[in-house]
């Protein structure tokens, strides 16, 4: 079907005042009262939730600008992307908890769709943002606007009833969001691009230039250093909220560490891919993420993140050529290696801590991580089993909530074959657009150095 | 007058040895006691203080560095006018400040020059900074150093001046600045404009290339992520400062989303322009400014926020040309469109919440909010009318002190029109100065796609 | 000694390997109550934390990408080494301090060697990693890959002894690191690089293009933005906190003066230099580093700040060449002028105030500053003393270990002169490499008024 292009704003407009009508009906803030507590609350939460609104917005942006010609697409749909579902998804992810916490006679008489705002609201609001962006990773420069669009305004919906699912029913503990983020989205998103026509074919767009791959580090940079926030986000318990962050510093460190080994393993040369630099340095901090507030004491915190930057460095170098080549699953930012394969992984770390750390190993702390446990509901072994099953959960829902977005894309415009990964076709670009040419003195110099090289 | 080249640094060194004797006789810290009061405040207040650092010398310097040829210009006279402007205001600020209440007996025997700094000063001597860098933007490639160093010192005073008269004498709520702050900016820099020839042509440097537009976006994105701490700046009851946080934050989400619309449907074909991406997305910031810590509810904040980003992208598609031809008022960065037209947006928003809003909507906090009508001594109608006023006294000093300093802006040299929005007139620039050629190989794929689309 | 190209990765996996085993055994968290201090230290110190944390891997990193064809390298490294350093540095710092305590029965029955780890042991892991990455700037370009990995791992062990010795035996108050930090990573970096191979002559490779300029001033900026939190750091008292961010803020300003001053009177077009603006206007931070939290007054302050510059851009101009020329000292990024002198300077100062400011002009807080003066075993004259005794040891130690250090990396292979400065040598780039010609069109134009202006 060819769709006119005003489309997408009267789409975009008329979904804004939709938000603006259900926020006139629904939303107010939250009483707070003017107390000291107040102020250490907002002192303890506010940085952290800054840093994730850093990461969310400069860190997801700049970490897909790395394409030579897809860096005004990468970094503004990002924004378009976040701030439409940060509105939409603080409507959808309270209204669904509360419609839960109703039926199971938590909420009183009040009425399950009123919305009280507070900064936690806006900090989950941008967690589900997070997911939503992983997708469009997936999705890079393959899909149109207007696409990209629905999938925000589709990919919202799921995330809240999982994420629900997980919390409430089946109360497993992911502090970082590994499995209700990262899984959930880096799924979601490759059933969308398996949807997408893919010739299978390189694009010739599909590269990056020098500069491109320094404004990508830009992004992974700010994910890198902010992550502790992300994963320690939710927390006010002092003791989980260190231990979140120096879990996930270590396991970071730890990443970045066999991130390098690998990258220069991999090539045959023994040259480090900037590919990997950028990605696999932060997937330390998702596979850290379901067990970041845990026991998993310092080493093991280590550990999770070595295993995380190996385990990236083979998915972009082996898995993600497999996938497209065998399943056409075009991925183009890699999410399977940075969110799906790590998420994964944190999913099994968590499952495992939950069942191997004894309780008292905790303080208090125990009984708010597993309230299931605490109460005795549950063994720790069940509790184990639950986490691993969240995990399978949040797979089947990303991926049939993927497949059927991706089938309703399939009814609006792709853009053609020839314009994939290219900012002309939604942008105004500047008159010269970029210039990449083979440097002409430097390589002669150096192809002469490495063909004396070679004959040595 | 032919100035000498040795000038600026001779101007710049005379005046930061006056500011260092001033500092000599005047200025020592604040006296602060070491109790967990203490320690909460500063917990509460150097977060926020630090994110509008960023926004003051990141945020605002690489917003500026679009152009494709003053990247170093816009980023390091940001550096320096900023540098120098929070050194001066606080002196400034303070001074007129404390000479008022010293008249309103409010001030007791203390010496009204003698200044005790604290973090708070500091933060509001960044807010100088945002003003006069608003008035650079203004300017942007058309100033010489020496003019732009007259510029921030001179422009501080009027600032200071305003605010006295706002804050002391109006007794206004503005708790964003948009009024003190972003009116004054932009009318102060409009005018000074006004003043500098302009042959009103359009320059061949006057325009990005690919990644200095994805350098602006650096700018744009950290402001936009920072903006909540800027209107919640200078607040430290809980209420307040998470209403600012809530209403800024939605604000800017909504803003994003009809600036989109706006963009792609002002261009014939339905292109997105990343001028309008880099400013207008961020002007939804400056329109809830001084009603961000009011109870105008999320919606209210929401629709603040649609309303600026149109009214943004319309200032640059349609006015900006205007002024430009018709006024001979040329602004490079259109800042009239980022800060002027919506702080003027923010002032009525202002005036109209608080003739609006009932003082049984607050708690305790309205008597800080309108201590006039708190006291009883205006009515809630009267405040809005005093609000109002506020933007029509800031406008009128902001053009006085503009054409003012323009006019001795007119005895110094100005770049000749050939080295406008150059860098390479004050700026040692790379041997092989950047190059950006049409691109080759990929254009002549594209174009023929282009002819194919056109024939079909 | 020719190295297979694979060790790069054994050693680094190696290491990484040694470190979990250390972790394993050693490492633990330390046990926070669940209390309001709890959470008001939390929200105290985290924010600073993630400033510093910011500086470390987004300054630094971004700071040394102006090469033109060394910003993967420079970008990427930083990452690497500062990862590898904080793991490791938490450990050494720990154990040596440790071990002191034990020695002078400060530490019961506590096993020396096991760690607890809290918030503030990460922020100084993020310290060491400053010095060794100011070590890497000097070397930025000239060594590979397995060097720089060496130089990060042994410059750990000198770094620890030698702030064991200053904080332990010397009892010097340094709050901002200047000696500790920046003294010592600039003058073992210096030694380091004295011992590679070194022509004299200029590298081809060894300058910038435009837009590398550019991103070097993302490092500079958010390095001046977040060092009032650098200085700030390790304190948690409210009046020494308060003061350390206000003299840093205000030495930072008048130092950007002085720089732009300086800078464009070196020149003898008077034009300004992008290396000059990119370092020297950090220089006040580091200048004013060591007397940070003292009593020297505002005035004091913008004093330091504003003759940091200057004494940077003379490093700069005439320094830097006379130590390549004639001491065959190549110092890629200048860190001799950003840290090295500014580090001395701050030394001096630091003595200075410690001899002179008088035990009145402070509050309680004077014997947390100076335990020995408070405690009556030394005299201010005497602290003074020690204050530049720790300089003087610290200068000692950092030449020791680097020369050392140095002789280490003469038996690795250094990269081949024609592959200095160039990432082809270790990372794969992108087919067509940036390619910077002089600008065609845009020059004639200047060339022809430039000949005109010297015509006229």
């Amino acid at each position: 079907m060819k769709i006119p292009k005003l489309t997408f704003g009267v789409v975009l407009f008329c979904f804004q005042v939709l938000l603006l009508a259900l926020y006139a009906k629904y939303v107010n803030y939250q009483t707070i009262p003017s107390t000291v507590t107040s102020s250490v609350n907002f002192a303890q939460t506010y940085p952290k939730f800054q840093d994730v609104h850093v990461m969310i917005f400069v860190g997801f942006a700049f970490l897909m600008t790395f394409l030579k010609k897809y860096s005004f697409g990468a970094v503004s749909y990002n924004l378009l992307i976040a701030s439409v579902v940060i509105q939409w998804s603080i409507l959808l992810n309270q209204w669904i908890k509360q419609r839960v916490l109703k039926e199971e006679g938590h909420y009183g008489d009040k009425d399950p769709l009123e919305i009280n705002l507070g900064l936690m609201e806006l900090m989950t609001a941008d967690f589900t943002a997070a997911a939503v962006l992983i997708t469009f990773g997936a999705l890079l420069g393959k899909a149109s606007r207007l696409q990209l669009l629905c999938v925000a305004i589709v990919e919202c919906i799921f995330f809240a009833i999982n994420e629900t699912i997980l919390v409430e029913y089946l109360r497993i503990s992911d502090v970082g969001g590994s499995i209700v983020v990262h899984l959930f989205g880096a799924y979601f998103g490759l059933s969308v691009a398996f949807m997408l026509r893919n010739s299978g074919d390189e694009h010739t767009n599909e590269s990056s230039v020098y500069h491109s791959d320094v404004f990508a580090m830009v992004g992974t940079l700010f994910l890198w250093v902010f992550w502790p926030s992300f994963n320690a986000g939710p927390l006010t318990d002092p003791v989980r909220q260190n231990r979140a962050v120096i879990n996930t510093y270590l396991a970071l460190a730890a990443c970045v560490a066999t991130t390098f080994m690998a990258s220069s393993w991999v090539d045959k040369r023994f040259k480090l891919n900037m590919v990997h630099l950028q990605n696999a340095t932060i997937a330390g901090g998702v596979a850290v993420g379901t067990s970041a507030d845990l026991m998993i004491r310092p080493w093991g915190a280590i550990l999770i993140g070595m295993l995380a930057g190996i385990l990236s460095v083979i998915g972009y170098t082996y898995i993600t050529p497999f996938l497209n080549k065998k399943l056409r699953i075009h991925d183009t930012c890699g999410v399977h290696n940075l969110h799906g394969m790590p998420a994964i992984f944190a999913a099994i770390c968590g499952a495992i801590a939950a069942a191997s750390i004894k309780i008292t190993d905790y303080g208090n702390e125990f009984a708010d991580i597993y309230p299931k446990v605490g109460s005795g509901d549950r063994t720790r072994g069940e509790q184990g089993g639950f986490q691993f099953a969240a995990a399978v959960v949040t797979f089947a829902i990303a991926v049939f909530g993927g497949l059927l977005t991706g089938a309703v894309l399939r009814c609006l415009d792709s853009p053609d074959e020839l314009l994939l990964y290219d900012d002309d076709n939604e942008f105004e670009v500047p008159d010269q657009f970029i210039s990449i040419k083979t440097e002409s003195n430097g390589t002669s110099d150096k192809q002469q150095y490495h063909m004396h090289e070679q004959a040595a």
